[in-house]
Order: C-alpha cells, then structure tokens, then sequence
C-alpha cells in the first residue's frame, strides 16, 4: 500500500475512507501481523424448494472478535420459476455476482485513496455465462459453476487513463472475491450429526 | 439426474419441488441442449467509501429473456468499522458465504428429490479465512481470497447415512457456486469510457 496515504497536508477522507484510520491500519498489521487475519461467518438454514435464509453478523479479525453490529445481516436466496422457484429472492449464483462486483468496487476505492487518486463515479455490469448441464449432472464434462464472468466499469476520477489501467488491474488482483473466484479455493463440507 | 423423478406413483412434490416440471425441464435440455444456457446478471454502483449497491432482475435462460420478476432485487455492500464502514451492507466476502450456503442447500436438496429423497430440515454453518495482508498488497505471497471455506451441514432426510453421504458428494461437486470457487474460472475486467 503506497506512501501517500501520510501526507500531512491530506484531507482527512478520500473516496470517504479515513486516511488516518487506514495508516493506522496498516501500521497496525505491520507491526503485528496477526491483526491481518480474519474469519467471516454465515448461518443458513433451508426453508422450502430453492428458498433458504442466512443469517450474517459475527466475525473475528483484528485480533478479536467484532461486536459491531447490533443485529443481523438477514438474505433470502431464491430461484425464478424457469428454475423451480418462485423468485422469493435473488439465486445463489447472482449473490455471487453481487459480492463480485462490490468487492472489486471497494478494492478500487481503497486502493485509489492510497494512491491520492480521487473517485468521482463508479459502476459496474456484469454477466456470467452457466450451462445447466453442470448443476443437473447431466454431462460430467461440463463444470456446474460460471464458465467466465465478465465485468465492465465506468470509472471517472481525477487520474490518467494509465493511472486508471494500472488502479484497476491491481485492484482485479487484490480483490478477496475476485481471487477467490479466479483461483482455486478448498471448500470442505462436513456432515454433523443432528 | 436420476430416473426415480418419473414413477407414476409419486407425490406431485418434493422437498417443495415440483416433480413434474423437474423431469420435463430435464426432457427438454436434453432434447434441445441450448435451454441449459443461462446467463445471469448484476449491475452495482458505487455509494461512498465500502458501501455500494445492486441491482439484479434479467437474466437470460431456458431460450429466452426472463421476463418473471416484477422489481429488481437490491443489495447493498458495507464494511464494518473495523474495515474502514459503517456496517451499511454485510461486506462482499460474507455475501459470498451467503451464496454459497444457498446454492450447496439448493443442490442438496434437487438431487435429493431426483433421487427420491425426502428432506426434513438442512442447516449450515460458513466459516473462510482472510489473510488481509493480501487484499492490503502488503505481501504479493498472499492471495487476496479466502484462504478455505468450511461448511458444517446439519440435514435430516428420508434415507441412509450412506445415502446422505453419497447425495452429499454430488450436490457438492455439482453445486454452481461450490464449482465457481473450488475451481478458476476466469474474470474479464473491462472499463468502459463513461
């Protein structure tokens, strides 16, 4: 993360982040890097068909855990009628584009206000490609999840375009979601005994 | 997917799913392969800071535009304090757990009605391990993502413990999110001139 965040002549925010409190941060992890490492949580819980709820609230990070929230993050995935459902909610793999595109978003951001670079708008579309084949194991050779999922920014900021390409590339490869969906990450499932 | 979904004697549902229109939709792909392809889809826009927000309605599948929701579904991505937020939105990471909790469940519990299995209840609980020196850039040897993702289910269901563990394997190697993490699948990141 670059230099510039200490200027002492900064504003104090920049693309609304608090500059000092991200100094802090990483001088924080610097120092003791244990602060880095965190473990996120979610609670679900099946309800009918292709309906099911998570409940998300707790994590620890920063060396303890957080008790920031007051109540929980409450989201229903669903499935459209064409998929057996009855649209009670968005579907598990378009929650997926949604964390996508919000993580590569804040990443941006987070990394443009290390830079100095000031962003005036930003948005994103994306679109991912699924063969059916896959989740109804209907061809083994074909893989259940996105073939390729592709995003498009508008981005306005007070920068060079070789700035944004360079903001935005580094942004693509340091973005949890985005690494965690471009690079093979284990997921072990456990059964446990009611 | 099994043939037990097509035995004249069955209930008319499962697990919520409606048999008769699960045996037909597989009747068709594989009459016509095309109608597997969907695609799906998710437009954000930056807030402030951590926060910003979806959209999700269209999608494109089964040989047309989907034309069943009415509104589209909104999400809002935050950050807890910790995180430089406000807690405005659960964060991108743990909407991730989120879809993939669903989409494990949905899995689980269509091949479970394929396979004649009746489901009485399905929970789960998420955990994954972030190590922020990556999404920070503080050590280009850590990958920004989750490092593992564990999921502990707790189902209760119509049939054998080996049974279970058998539908189990499947719904997780057949699962559309599980697929998308465990395995790369590559993001195409373009900036539009705005």
């Amino acid at each position: 993360m670059a230099t510039q965040m200490i200027e002492t002549s900064a504003p104090a925010t920049r693309n609304g982040l608090d500059l000092v409190q991200m100094t802090q941060t990483v001088e924080a992890i610097q120092a003791r890097p244990m602060l880095a490492q965190f473990q996120f949580r979610a609670r679900n819980r099946w309800v009918n068909g292709g309906e099911n709820r998570s409940t998300i609230r707790d994590f620890y990070g920063a060396g303890a855990e957080d008790a920031s929230r007051d109540a929980a993050f409450e989201f229903t995935n669903g499935e459209p009628p064409v998929l057996l459902g009855d649209n009670e909610g968005a579907n598990p793999v378009e929650f997926l584009l949604h964390a996508l595109a919000g993580c590569v978003t804040t990443t941006t951001v987070l990394h443009a206000a290390a830079r100095g670079i000031t962003i005036r708008s930003l948005s994103t579309e994306l679109e991912g490609d699924i063969d059916l084949h896959g989740l109804l194991g209907l061809d083994e050779a074909v893989p259940a999840g996105y073939r390729e999922i592709r995003i498009r920014m508008k981005i306005d900021a007070d920068c060079s375009e070789e700035e944004l390409d360079s903001l935005l590339e580094f942004a693509k490869g340091h973005s949890p979601v985005c690494t965690t969906v471009c690079r093979p990450v284990p997921v072990v499932l456990e059964r446990v005994r009611p």
